[in-house]
């Protein structure tokens, strides 16, 4: 039984982890805070916490958190994390952090893309959390960079074709649509009801701050420099990411076998499935679950594999990873808390 | 441990008891029936179960199916259900029927409603499986009639006033309105997502198949014959029903008052939650929960209190009730199975 | 020709005025204001106007705007309006305000549920614009106080039944549901996508502030005082209000001989439409138009009668509404401009 | 003043068609058929129309309807459109066919995709029905081939940068997103509301039927043959259509040297709207238009342009479009009945 702490707990991705770990057999909850509703009990914030977590916000006030838990999650914006995330380490607290604050290893590519870095030494030790490519080194962390939710989304599904070198990495397209879960809480106009309803759009073309972060995943996994286009869409739905991904194949590759070989590169992961060869990847198969659902196509005519990525944003691309990341850190069952069945429809 | 079957498998009632069951620690599901899907694995007709439930759909041979289960959950349209639950009964096993053909006490009002009924011999001794209600005589039966959604977020909504004599019956005005789940997974016309999405329309208005429910259920928490207006409305989303009920008060009575008095009468209920005085329930609270939000005000100008009832039609309203009736029939723990926490959003 | 101009153009009823008014034949759109994006073209507010219009946001400069312009729509908030209403009818121009600060005839109702008035004075001369039951007031008005969304929808479903006599007032219980553009453009946290998205909630119960409104209509109607039980819903649409009214039928009256009755009373009218006896109203039919749907149904076993009415709230509700009281106050067909064809799907 | 039949009325494409045309000046509507529907008033399969078109819907019989009309839409399924196209030529109609059948140049391609062809020898007679390309064409044509919602996107988003010669075809990647009327009215479970709503996907990846017809029209513009990788994705909206599509620059360009290439390339065209350098589309702001809306990007990284194209799928993807080609076949104005402002949310 171990105590955590949500720093940030009043944006979606602060009631994703509660949902997730009010649920834990081996967590107690200890402090949740949030700036904007400090002193008003959790449940009334999100009233659908009712019955299961009776917390007040507390104010964001390190050393009285890190008396009380073993371990962070920091559900914070960028530039917020790495203004608290160096404290609760030197008080001793493990730290899964949620923000990009600590997942590019360049100190350089981090501030063209983001600001000043105000702790750069962390970049080196920090972990990123992608449990499938890094899972021994999580286990020995005591900062874990908790991937972003596009990025988790490319990285699982290009993992086996680039670690092969099945495809020319040069020729990477990524079309990514994201759910409006994934711009925050925030009251924006952009973010309004009939804003996104029964609309779509692309945005940040060729300018995502997640770009940097895909490079860095796929060059790890192609041994080599990648360089993509990536273009993010936003979805009028709640939750839920799909990526697609063109790629021309170096070798000619039928379906069937780039598929088997996908569920030989996975056949141990207990959150990526591979779908038949006649059945596609859709958000609404991993609604409030940890999975990945990846689906692919060998087009013979083009030479191109077009493959389909599908997680629930809030959860392999959020919160459920960040506890798949502490069970790792504390050597729980991998799996612990996070066996939920998808909620179809 | 238990071994259940699931009649009907394919339907929206039918993945849902699917989701809840195989999760639940004292069940094994042993079948699982589909004459659409006859032969087809159940996680292909529902790709979200894969990884959770490899069974194969089987047809609906009822010697093959009670030989491999104790208890069978009968997720079929009505009329269909009452061809097959009493040889279910005959071969010894118990049957929790999600359909309405033993929800009615009275033969003539089933008949006057649907159609003639093939087994009126076993409507006295079916037991209507409302937990909060009627928790005892669950427990005790062979046959539960799970009730229907709407009749179960009105009859929870309403029990407080009506058993306390608060309010008069005649004056009973119901307005409710539910997701398109409510529909079923047949392919009609007016099911269609454009024919839906960005539409709000009433239906069956006077002339509703759960009208004679909801008066059974009325009637006997008051005591004496109750006539209700009951409307319901098509929602576009795909879970949840809300229920906004209108009623003259016998008695003054303050919002707090009668806020305080349902918090007392529901103190010990897993699954009904009593919103504070200045919150009302909103369907998003409760999705994929078994549970019954409730809010309320007294109208001081016209003497009237409005009760709003919000539950998630395929949990509360179908498949979670059914689960919650089949751990009385067991005498598991009451919410064994159904802890789940809301997703939200 | 007449020159017009919009006073708080960047808000759901500023657009919608817009897209009326860019092709209404006698209509010059002169200026429209809006202070949050002043100095912008309305067409990068709004990028759905680009090629219909191309004026500048300009600052809310009464002599300015009075100068260039024979009527104005005040699309302002309630007090808003009332700060600059006064000084353009001095200036010499009609006004059509949208807001609710002219539509109640006592100051003090309209303190009581707002604040203090700012110009009572102008309270009786204002006229209500409802052309189905004050067309000829508002043909020689000065300034038209044009009607709130909801009471629209609830006058034109009950005038019938009303002025008739045949439901006792007393029984009245009106249950209505918006879509979110009723909330605003204001960016709140309770408007946002996903808080709004697979939602569904009542709000302001017996605390609306359209409740005095509706009462005074229905008061007129009646020839008595009249309160009702008002329920307002938001709806997970764009546009759209279905108010399902319930009341008492004081003689009995069967669906056919009611239906009759509507076709009747409403022959003349061009903006209503009363459905056949077999099809309720459907917010999806009358999208985008200034029409207002009727159905109902006579309840023999309750003694009710069921009426149902759908509008846009952006237009019948609020924009359309404001350009037929134009064509009143200026003597062109009342229809022009508003000859639209819904939108459906 | 011409007469038209629509022929197929009753699917999301022909009551498209009947919004557009029952407010054109110059177009009277003497026919409408649907088999489904044969005898009931157009007003009840479609309420949306109630006061707008009272016609009876006819069966589908070529002489009689020929005997009323000068022009036929036949807004048919692929297959059942050539079983008639060939007899309303043979009866002295003109045609606009929004099917497939004669799209295609090429028999033997058509064969491929589709089916046997059983009047190949109006082939080469058929215009290509996109006016942007084919104006003087269609003008004198017997029988237009009405682009598919697809190919309309493509090719429009891609004429100013092919015709140049600016990138290379062999690079071209066209990931498209359409909304649900795309996939017709008939009653598929697949398009069920709870199957749609909240989910999103591909599908027909690399095997799509509008993948030569998109090849033809690229081919067309490029001067050789063009293979490309087209993905379309199911999006949960009514309307609209994005098609996200990237090309490898031969030259360097910045964004703001393509954008006024568009602007130039497309300055005469009432119906295609190149959005500012600092804006991309989105289906919301071409909602019941007949607008093709640009935008893009010059990716300096990585040397790709990114080009994003919107439409609605039912008006410049469908009807629109028919109509437009109407206008020309008979001389109208281009626009006339299509100068539709956007509605906006």
């Amino acid at each position: 039984m171990i105590k955590v702490a949500v720093v940030g707990a009043s944006g979606y991705t602060g009631v994703e982890l509660l949902r997730l770990l009010v649920g834990h057999p081996e967590v107690e909850i200890s402090c949740v805070t949030s700036r904007q509703h400090e002193g008003l009990p959790i449940s009334q914030v999100f009233p659908s916490l009712a019955g299961f977590c009776e917390l007040v916000c507390s104010p964001l006030d390190v050393p009285a958190i890190s008396a009380q838990a073993d371990l962070i999650f920091t559900a914070l914006p960028h530039k917020s994390a790495m203004a608290v995330v160096p404290d609760f380490l030197a008080a001793g607290c493990k730290v899964v952090d949620l923000s990009a604050d600590y997942r590019l290893k360049d100190k350089d590519v981090y501030e063209q893309w983001y600001q000043e870095h105000t702790s750069p030494e962390l970049l080196s030790e920090a972990v990123y959390g992608l449990p499938e490519l890094f899972r021994e080194q999580i286990a020995a962390a005591r900062l874990v960079a908790n991937p972003g939710c596009y990025p988790t989304s490319v990285a699982l599904g290009l993992a086996p074709l680039l670690s092969k070198g099945l495809i020319d990495p040069a020729s990477l397209v990524i079309d990514s649509k994201s759910g409006a879960t994934g711009a925050g809480r925030g009251a924006k106009q952009g973010s309004l009801y009939c804003e996104v309803n029964e609309g779509f759009k692309a945005y940040g073309i060729a300018s995502h701050r997640h770009t940097p972060e895909i490079e860095q995943s796929l060059s790890a996994l192609s041994g080599a420099p990648v360089k993509v286009t990536f273009t993010p869409h936003l979805l009028p739905i709640n939750r839920g990411i799909l990526s697609t991904i063109y790629a021309t194949l170096l070798k000619k590759k039928s379906s069937i076998e780039l598929i088997d070989l996908y569920r030989e590169y996975y056949a141990k992961e207990p959150f990526v499935r591979v779908m038949p060869g006649n059945e596609l990847p859709n958000v609404a198969y991993v609604k409030g679950t940890n999975f990945c659902d990846l689906g692919l196509v060998s087009d013979q005519r083009t030479g191109r594999v077009i493959l389909v990525s599908a997680i629930d944003n809030l959860v392999k691309g959020a919160a459920g990873q960040a506890v798949q990341n502490m069970n790792l850190l504390y050597g729980f069952a991998e799996s612990l808390g996070l066996g939920i069945v998808p909620l179809f429809p």
